[in-house]
């Protein structure tokens, strides 16, 4: 492996080091002869285009036209209001947080070297969407549209409150403060393109929301603020050749997603939890959340995935962790080199209670508590898996996206399930629109 | 019960509703047959001040000098930063996402009445902090550091830093930005309040993180941004006055506790899901999966809490929730009234496919979502309880934190578990400070 990916170290799943509870030569046997079944099926899904998100690696390059409406957004608009919902705003929002400076949208326009702020409006509550109708000037934002079918109802709604506000202020030039991102040739949305003349990028048709974040879906609005998106493709790229091989060694995608499946079929954990010692990489457990929550919640299956944050939920979680029902397999996440200089976070005349403190940054005991959280559950026989960022950066953010969606294709190609589509969700928009055609 | 207070609908717990994975004849006997215990033991609890929580809503008024160091704290700076973790900021960040407009740290001091821009650093990521800052000025800033035992160690080394550049920019001032909310007189905080004059607040030494923020933990830094505290202390005690009595029927808090239990101890659903319809409630679910987890996962027992945001997670989560193991019990919170004219999210000309949203604004399709992601879930047979705020404001979340420290309480009774320590967070720290101290 080479020294700047990411490290992905299973060692805490071993019996040996978990007892019982964890992986024994039986389990690693069980699990190696399930991978040529579940190898087959992940190329089965590559070649039908359900599993096209693997591909967005490729060897393609980015459209140019992506990098220059970027660079004409930035420098025409103060901000940039994304419209759109579940997988059409996680992923961005996770490679945002990532990769952007704290406390971005607070920054003078300098700071953020003319990029735009950026807004996702990924709910509806009335309230954040007035106060921030109010807040904006939306003369000076560009709304992006972002819905495969135009068909959300979420993403509609909003839309059409902004279209009007868009027709009172600029009158004929509403559309210039517009550009959406959907199907190529059908949906909702794609027929105001054509007859707007609306700028637009295409969604592949096959491509779901929640692997969608190395698409223009995610990489757009990430190139309009400035990210780094040739990079994140090239990480994913490295993550996808590293995952190239059917055998559970060598490839850590497999390797997550088959102890997850095997965790959960065999040893009763439901539960998957995704720990990031990090606030850059904060929403990565939201965006893993709906990848592992939607793909593989089918058929009476499906482990739920729980969002903790280090060191914050030591003083939170951590105690039923460690003392409750032992139904949990954990993904952690560390990085080994912070963004600041450690100096400005470096401890001096500590009091005597924490003398040993004196000298450390912030960083070094935030990765203690990391070494520190893994041991004790290890000591307490709980199953972890931890991923070492070496820093966090376009690139390994990369490897992180793709790790984990060839994870979740493999995780449901052992569960007898179709990780690509949603069924269950069809009920609630029914139900939805019932309600509000009866006005009740 | 009153018009204006929470409305709590377990409905979609019963068999009629949900079939054999509900509440039936057979389970509500069962249940009401263990109240008597768990109401003695919380007597008991309350006796021997473990339970000191539910008092802190009682007759006592709030102490005139929270007002006062407010007031002043309002006046003189423009930023407070509250450095405390897990149960010393969960209470407070929720409250102001709930109870202060949205977007609150980027507007005008003016739109701010004159109160301070609000973060509470509960984390200690090294380039969030560095960030924060350089960001802040640290001469108009007020720090409330928090921490009952001054022996947390992230606080203390949030502390230990701001302490040195408070020295640096204010030379024997610096104690005028400071103020701490700790024991009375324990811990490594109060000599430093003696010795130097600093401003403090006490924290009753019985009273733990995770029940604090009725206490001056909560209310002194909301107080500080204007938010009511009386009226919050007023629905706290609204709502220990509707859960006084031993009667699962009238008492809306044994009812969540007790019913929880069972699902969990006799129905196999092992996880909890909070569910607000809201942003501004976004933030409850956080603090609920505090009270929950560190109260109760304990000897092996323990429900998973978790967080779930609606609308946005039926883009993520509902399928699962829908389709996945029948592994949980649902908490849904929603909004009968926000707080901006609805006027201003109303829909006019939606396109064809969208007729049926003409004239109705978002809260309007926000409560719909609600009502169908409950129904749907009807449908598929897993149990949720629904509790609607009239509005957000003060008295009703004063009501909703009392609501669910009562639960917590009675849950842990039936568990037989004692809900006010956390031994499980032990063997962490001493893994952290032999890390540290090693320098590994």
């Amino acid at each position: 492996m080479e020294e700047d990916m990411l490290d992905i170290n299973f060692d805490n799943f071993r019996q040996d080091r978990i007892g019982e509870e964890g992986l024994g030569e039986f389990d690693l046997d069980a699990i190696a002869k399930l991978i040529p079944a579940a190898h087959e099926k992940f190329q089965q899904w590559r070649t039908s285009g359900d599993a096209i998100f693997y591909d967005l690696a490729g060897s393609k390059d980015i459209s140019p036209e992506i990098f220059e409406v970027a660079a004409n957004t930035a420098e025409n608009f103060e901000n940039l209001v994304v419209l759109g919902i579940g997988g059409s705003a996680l992923g961005l929002r996770c490679a945002a947080q990532a990769l952007l400076p704290p406390f971005w949208n607070m920054l003078s326009g300098e700071e953020r070297k003319g990029k735009p702020r950026l807004f996702v409006c990924d709910n509806i509550d009335p309230d954040t969407f007035s106060a921030l109708m109010r807040f904006i000037d939306v003369k000076k934002t560009c709304f992006t549209v972002i819905s495969k079918s135009g068909k959300t109802i979420e993403t509609a709604s909003q839309f059409f409150i902004v279209l009007e506000k868009l027709k009172q202020k600029l009158g004929d030039d509403w559309r210039k403060n517009l550009i959406f991102i959907t199907d190529p040739t059908a949906g909702e949305l794609r027929p105001m393109v054509k007859a707007h003349g609306i700028t637009s990028f295409a969604i592949p048709p096959k491509l779901g929301g929640r692997f969608s974040v190395l698409s223009p879906v995610g990489l757009f609005p990430a190139a309009c603020c400035g990210i780094d998106i040739n990079a994140l493709i090239g990480g994913a790229k490295d993550m996808a050749d590293r995952c190239a091989k059917p055998d559970i060694q060598e490839n850590p995608a497999y390797a997550i997603g088959s102890f997850h499946y095997w965790f959960d079929a065999k040893k009763n954990k439901n539960i998957s939890v995704m720990m990031p010692y990090s606030d850059a990489l904060l929403l990565a457990s939201d965006w893993y959340s709906q990848l592992w929550a939607e793909s593989l919640g089918k058929s009476g299956r499906g482990q739920t995935p729980v969002k903790a944050q280090g060191a914050t939920d030591q003083h939170s979680q951590v105690q039923l962790y460690m003392e409750g029902p032992n139904d949990k397999v954990f993904n952690f996440l560390r990085v080994e080199k912070f963004n600041f200089p450690s100096t400005e976070t470096k401890i001096k005349n500590p009091s005597s209670a924490f003398s040993y403190l004196d000298g450390i940054d912030l960083g070094t005991i935030l990765n203690a508590e990391q070494r520190a959280t893994e041991g004790a559950l290890t000591q307490a026989k709980r199953p972890s898996l931890t991923i070492s960022f070496p820093k966090v950066d376009a690139h390994h953010l990369g490897e992180f996206f793709m790790l984990y969606e060839i994870a979740t294709a493999i995780a449901g190609a052992h569960y007898g399930i179709d990780p690509f589509d949603q069924p269950g969700v069809e009920l609630g928009k029914k139900l939805t629109k019932e309600i509000l055609e009866a006005r009740l």
